[in-house]
């Protein structure tokens, strides 16, 4: 019995859809493909925005608000753009709401001149900023970022991984030339990976997505790629090089040292609250998230086996005590968090939903514990011995003294048994495409777990790629990105027999 | 002459707008009435929302984040809000865009059937989620607040004051009974005004809306209003008890322990980035902002005066080293916020910037004080000393000691002066509506400082409150708020010369 009604094994995107449910993260709201995010999901969210937000402004960036809503003729400026975006957008028409026959409609006279658009994204609205704030080599580079909500009228959503709304961060960067774009393109790249690496313990791969793939009006397009515990990738990071072409549309300007005017070059990149989906696929298990505890709104929670009797007094002092003492202590280089969780509810109640939600530590003391001076607790990311619940106990200042250290043990702990699945399911020895197919099968098996292939390729172009990725498309697959640090010599590709010239990561996908 | 081209006192909207610009806080954006938000002011609202954020979650709130846009059929609910906030909203009606002859139009294929609209404050949807959550009274309170962007179409708009979007946070909590309610409701009033006083230095008074001034929907709606320095009043936030209004419409009822059904009691309560236009009315001078040193993005600032001159190398290291010893002292309960600005700039540019935008304190330092071991610094609460800058100096390890009480002292002063202001400048002294009429004046003298109003009143109702307000009106006052803590007898209402039964604060305002 696990303390969700159903296993990653018997059904992943239901025990996906579970996890979010039961651990309290999320839910679907009376707006179509939108969430509510609660306050462990939030606390969660919350936790990745102030750490990468620390890491953004470390490195010389800074944080602007722009609007919510752009005008239509902005995102019609660049024509890849257009293409990639401009299909599925919320459209503000009207302005005014007016009762017609009792019923609330838009107020014909209030429609706009120009519709506006929820930002999908921000370029084309921060392209025109720049093209006022950029006149010379001196304002160059111009590195900012923002915290922003965002809409993409998406057809199927699933909560955190594809929302019709989403939270983000959008990092817009103008430089005086390519090799200063590319250097913060790759900067942010190596970003993300650390960040996912140290902070989500989710190990990802970095590299270059193929030209089909890129971001509507980008050079080149970069991801980190995470693997989820179904074999899928999950795209959860991308880093673009814009080259001239916002700049050309927006007429993004500069006068060199020399006196001579030149086109920036621009970069964009963001995570978004897909991140979390990734954080619950990488290190959920039957039951429930584990949460790192690195990232957990709380790392530490002691749960009093109250009884409604006298002597609860004294236990519920023992705990605050205890939690104030936590509290003093230092993890990840902050204030250890921990709390007692004094809800009127059963204690066993209480446990179970803080083993759902993924508290890394959950001490439960009852009055025995108070007497002896001692913690009694279970470790979240090893909490069952056969069909028992794993217990540890320690004296209360042992407890205390090691806590610091057993967060910072388990976090490694989830990073390596991530790592360990990752590294031990991407599959390099497929020579041929029959070898390939052959082993991830053209039937419907997407339930079974696959991993990645990495295989060499002849890099094709335009018609012969969209050949690569039909082929691809009938067994379910894509290419994920060619990781960065390639091998000196490659194979025949896969798909050609030409002589390859490099390596790229194929696999199911979110 | 001062860092700016217009004076307070030659036109202070005017004046306020240079702040604005000048000070790098903001400017306009292409899309109607919503601005865009630069480094120093958006620094300001991290430092609001970042110490505003750890006081609600102290007193037992928890972060949620609801969706942007909500439907139609939910603010129809509530008969009251919607009478409130139906007029001027952003409705989304398509959710495509469609290439049209050439022109992008949305796609009359992709109306909505339910129009959707952007919050214009969110008591609708959370008030939904509240009737699924809510069931027991051991559901009670649940008391949620979200961070989050809001539009309203303001058909004047003015940069932090009133904009189309702007950022805020809305408190909602849900409640067994009045008595519940109402403590949320003035806690939150007496959280709003110590977080003004404390963090802000922007002494505010605290009381209850007259009922013609009342959220829509709400039952009682209190007010903190602050004094800017025209003499206008700022409503600069506000705490509402909804009663059961919302609960009603949207079936908020839980169980008690007698097993009885019982609607709930709700409250909201919000501020927003109009608190940025609070301070600089409160604090602003002829030479820019003056940011209190609690809030302020960067408390001290280094501006190395380098010459391009091989001895540039010691005095950078001196200013570095310098910078990092300050970072390693606290101010205000957290690390002290030093920067050396390196741009490439003339160092008067800089240092005028920095006066400009208010950092508290701008140590300007050359290879001479680098030799003997110097810092050489201006307070910018204390610019001038006459017509010339006044500036100090102490030893580098004296002014690292001094420095958090400096910027201590700092706040203070900037609060104490904050504070004489509003102090000196309400009257109490009219005893009737003529004499209130004299010192106010019929004519056109908005531009002229006049301070508040604190007079005695029946509280009329209805078309008598209408009546007091359409003379006051002729006046260009508003009644702001009934203060908290009322006297025990008052004189005669001065607009109907019957029993006192209140006194309130009467005044122009924003």
């Amino acid at each position: 019995m696990h303390a969700l009604n159903v296993t990653r094994a018997e059904d992943f995107p239901e025990w996906y859809q579970a996890v979010v449910r039961e651990a309290n993260l999320a839910e679907l709201s009376p707006t179509r493909g939108c969430m509510i995010i609660k306050p462990w999901g939030m606390g969660i969210w919350e936790r990745i925005v102030g750490e990468l937000d620390a890491r953004i402004k470390a490195s010389g960036h800074e944080n602007y608000y722009f609007p919510l809503l752009i005008p239509l003729s902005f995102i019609a400026k660049e024509a890849e753009h257009v293409e990639g975006f401009a299909k599925e957008m919320a459209v503000v028409t009207h302005h005014r709401l007016k009762a017609v026959d009792g019923m609330l409609k838009p107020d014909p006279e209030a429609e706009l001149a120009e519709p506006l658009i929820i930002r999908p994204t921000s370029e084309t609205i921060i392209g025109d900023a720049f093209s006022r704030w950029i006149k010379s080599y001196r304002d160059l580079p111009l590195k900012l970022n923002q915290w922003a909500n965002i809409m993409r009228w998406e057809m199927r959503t699933r909560m955190f991984l594809r929302t019709a709304e989403f939270l983000w961060q959008e990092g817009h960067t103008a430089h005086a030339d390519t090799a200063g774009a590319m250097e913060e393109t790759l900067y942010i790249l190596d970003m993300y990976k650390s960040f996912s690496e140290d902070f989500l313990a989710m190990p990802v791969i970095a590299g270059e997505k193929p030209e089909n793939e890129r971001f509507p009006g980008a050079v080149a397009t970069y991801s980190i790629e995470a693997m989820m515990q179904d074999g899928k990738a999950l795209q959860a990071g991308t880093s673009h090089y814009l080259g001239t072409h916002f700049s050309e549309a927006q007429d993004i300007r500069y006068q060199d040292k020399e006196g001579n005017v030149a086109l920036a070059h621009t970069t964009s990149w963001g995570v978004s609250t897909r991140l979390v989906g990734g954080v619950i696929m990488t290190h959920g298990d039957d039951d429930g998230l584990r949460t790192p505890p690195a990232m957990a709104p709380k790392q530490i929670v002691i749960v009093p086996m109250l009884r409604g009797k006298p002597e609860d007094g004294e236990l519920r002092a023992y705990c605050a005590g205890l939690a104030n003492e936590l509290k003093a202590e230092r993890a990840f280089s902050a204030p250890l968090r921990a709390d007692v969780d004094l809800k009127d509810a059963r204690p066993a109640d209480k446990r179970w939903d803080w083993v759902r939600r993924g508290a890394p530590v959950i001490c439960e003391l009852g009055p025995r514990d108070a007497a002896n001076g001692q913690v009694t607790y279970i470790r979240r990311n090893e909490l069952r011995q056969g069909d028992r619940i794993k217990s540890h106990s320690l004296a209360r200042a042992d407890f205390i003294g090691q806590a610091a250290m057993l967060l910072e043990q388990t976090q490694k702990e989830l990073f390596a048994e991530a790592k360990a699945r990752l590294d031990g399911n991407i599959r390099a020895d497929f020579t041929t495409f029959a070898e390939l197919e052959n082993y991830f099968g053209t039937e419907d098996n997407e339930g079974e777990f696959k991993g990645w292939a990495r295989v060499a390729w002849s890099r094709p172009s335009g018609a012969a790629l969209e050949a690569v990725g039909n082929r691809l498309k009938a067994l379910k697959l894509t290419i994920r990105n060619a990781p960065r640090g390639q091998p000196a010599a490659f194979g025949k590709c896969i798909f050609t027999g030409a002589p390859g010239v490099e390596e790229i990561l194929i696999a199911r996908a979110y």
